[in-house]
């Protein structure tokens, strides 16, 4: 019998032999990141694609021409990274709404003194009704419960203004987003129901500036559409102090957007084929498509350039990923996710395993690290490779919301884990869904970053599983 | 006699009571840090102050008649902040030096073609010699010790063209500056002493733009004082190909800088005397001079209107700080740090304490946290307040580089610890003394979050000491 002590010795040895070992993956794997990193920020292709993407094709509505441009760049690029197994097409049909050439709005004061008020369509918007301008009164509310509220005769025939601003004090101002967003989405749907002849929208932004940004509105079931347009934050301000003042001053507007039959198109994938466990996929990706109004620069060509580069860096580093893993650019995330959709469906219907899925999409500034949707004990697990993704500024591993396109799969195939990529949040809704949101808003080193940190993720998950 | 488990007990409660009561002050001094960034992010004026500094001001090299304006306007803002006991300047003699008319640089091919080529002087440069500019062939470095290895006779009357790039692959792009920056503070005066007619130094920056960076370049006791001018990277890498085609070709400069008498200025100083320990002092500031060729947006305006923004944040969310604090605008950081020093020189002739020092000079971005400089000891103390700072994006404390212009009170009055404030750095050297540091390249979250942390800080210093 041994004694306690060689017992202990015994255990403290073993104990010591496993940290080693420890030690010693990491310290591997600790190798593997900077390589993938050292890749990126010397020889990083993400930005000069975002370049042409941005400013070859431009705004790419699910639908439009550029969209379908985007899909033949998106093929290409793929192809010419080299690093795919495979590169093809995942067909869906999508909405086509256009804007149309008539865009305007005016503040009119109760001496017919006009003065113009910078505003955009919300995506999907009808337009408004006839050949002339639709004027009308206006009734300021703060929440959607607030024109709830109002008697039927305060509501008819009026705009109903919704100028709830963002919440600035929240840290996160993608919770601000989330806060007033209910407006845009539906404060147009329940305008119309209550018998308002249009709904205008104070922009979803932090920024005091003059730019309208638009974004999806939903009618839903309700039986008469009526036309939503976004205000600027700075038009909104006016707006509010005009009516302050004169309670009878009238808003102009005329908008001249359509919804157009349904288009086909395509989601882009290409594919590595995992060396070990070509069953297990592992998922990444962003959306092709964008807001007409600029050129989809951090929303989300960011999220497509760092999807394809985060493969092309595993393989320009040495590596043969264990599982199969996707790149996939989905197509219509801004107004419907038919794409994430397809991806989903497709999916079931091949019956494949999905072992997780990342998304970029919420621009592509300095790494924070992720977002993670999963079980508190693979969340465990995750969380262990924070040391190995902290030195990068990416170490930051939150449970939270991963992403819009993914989210299909969570209920079709239902992958172990889901992460969305989190980085630096403070300006990403000053440029969102407005003109604004150009390549030049983008930095060489944050985009190639965050490329990077994708790709280290997803080298772990084809190593390590979940 | 009291029982062991009794003893237990009442040990048990005193912990428990201790826990509850560093509890129940942990709540109370989030309460407070909460009114500091709702005050900051609904009301801040840090942002409102940057726009009038930057655009009604601009640029303000020490010596220049904008940085007495700037001066004027330090004590003004400061006055109208009305948080201060008292606002006042301390005189300091500070170098001058002016750009000039003539600015050019050209490479000139071996049949006589010539290429415009971006440069700026570097600060504190000399002139070209003569009325016509300053023509020679060009011998290419990439570091000094490069260059003394070269014989005499290679670089007797040449150009010498120092052109090692910032290491991308550091993450932190102030580490790249460090280790590229002696080509620029010695690059001219090696040269000059080895014989050559000037310096031509790449730009120390990670952007690959057409755009040069000046900074302060440093001839020491160099006998033989040649000219110094920054290429844009741009600039540096098509001099690089094409001295690699053609060895002989040669470069172009014409410069008329020059070095005036040294002009009388001033460091703004506004204080809040401390409530109950009048007599420790916690200093604030940023640097108020800035390079001439833009708006000294990010270097320093962010860091001077946070340093003022910080106490009007405590006047406005009702504290009095128990200790004395002085925001600190410094006068010529940029070429000469006797701001700095005067301060650091009065404060000793004034046998002040000074308990900490805070330095905001890494440009207004998306808060961290703080480098800190101090004992392993102090760090603990002050590394227990991360979770009070980390909802707010800037719990980081690291062990680090505070800041130039508080370096010389280590040296005077040596107070417990020196602060950086520290926020996210990718950007910043592409902007930094160049043409880009505008005040559109700030964000109005970012700079008043950076204010709110820096003012939470002084009150926690201000209350517990260290």
């Amino acid at each position: 019998m041994r004694s306690f002590s060689s017992l202990l010795l015994a255990g403290l040895l073993a104990a010591s032999a496993t940290t080693t070992a420890a030690q010693a993956t990491a310290k591997a794997d600790s190798v593997v990141i900077r390589k993938i990193y050292d890749e990126a920020l010397l020889r990083g292709q993400s930005y000069d694609n975002l370049r042409y993407l941005c400013q070859k094709i431009g705004g790419r509505l699910a639908g439009s021409p550029q969209a379908a441009l985007a899909v033949q760049w998106g093929k290409l690029t793929m192809e010419k990274a080299n690093c795919f197994d495979k590169v093809y097409l995942q067909e869906c049909m999508v909405p086509h709404w256009v804007r149309g050439a008539k865009e305007k709005g005016q503040i009119i004061g109760n001496k017919g003194k006009s003065i113009t008020a910078a505003v955009c369509a919300l995506g999907g918007s009808v337009a408004t009704p006839g050949s002339k301008p639709l004027r009308a009164g206006v009734v300021e509310v703060k929440s959607l419960a607030e024109l709830k509220a109002l008697p039927d005769d305060a509501v008819r025939g009026k705009f109903i203004f919704f100028n709830r601003p963002f919440d600035d004090r929240l840290i996160e101002p993608g919770a601000a987003y989330g806060a007033a967003g209910d407006q845009r989405r539906s404060g147009p749907a329940e305008a119309g129901r209550r018998g308002a002849v249009g709904a205008l929208v104070r922009s979803l932004t932090a920024a005091r500036d003059n730019n309208p940004h638009t974004g999806a509105t939903n009618y839903g079931d309700t039986p008469t559409k009526v036309p939503g347009a976004a205000l600027s934050t700075q038009a909104a301000d006016q707006l509010s102090q005009l009516l302050a003042a004169d309670p009878k001053l009238q808003f102009e507007l005329e908008m001249s957007c359509q919804q157009l039959p349904d288009e086909k198109s395509y989601n882009v994938v290409g594919e590595i084929k995992g060396s070990k466990y070509p069953d297990q996929v592992i998922t990444v990706g962003g959306h092709l498509d964008s807001w007409d109004l600029a050129q989809g620069a951090h929303d989300d060509g960011t999220g497509v350039v760092q999807s394809i580069e985060a493969l092309r860096l595993l393989k320009a580093a040495g590596l043969r990923p264990e599982r199969t893993v996707r790149a996939v650019l989905f197509m219509n995330e801004e107004n419907g996710t038919r794409g994430g959709e397809k991806y989903a469906e497709l999916a079931k219907q091949n019956h494949e395993t999905h072992l997780a899925a990342i998304e970029s999409d919420g621009g592509g500034f300095t790494p924070r690290g992720f977002n993670v949707e999963t079980t508190p004990a693979v969340f465990q697990k995750v969380a262990a490779w924070k040391p190995l993704l902290a030195p990068y500024l990416a170490g930051q591993l939150t449970p939270g919301h991963a992403g819009t396109d993914i989210e299909p799969l969570a209920a079709s195939v239902k992958p172990v884990a889901l992460f969305g990529y989190d980085c630096d949040s403070q300006r990403y809704f000053d440029l969102h869904h407005s003109v604004l949101d150009t390549f030049e808003q983008v930095n060489r080193r944050e985009l190639e970053l965050g490329g990077a940190s994708m790709a280290s993720l997803i080298y772990l998950l084809g190593k390590y599983g979940l």
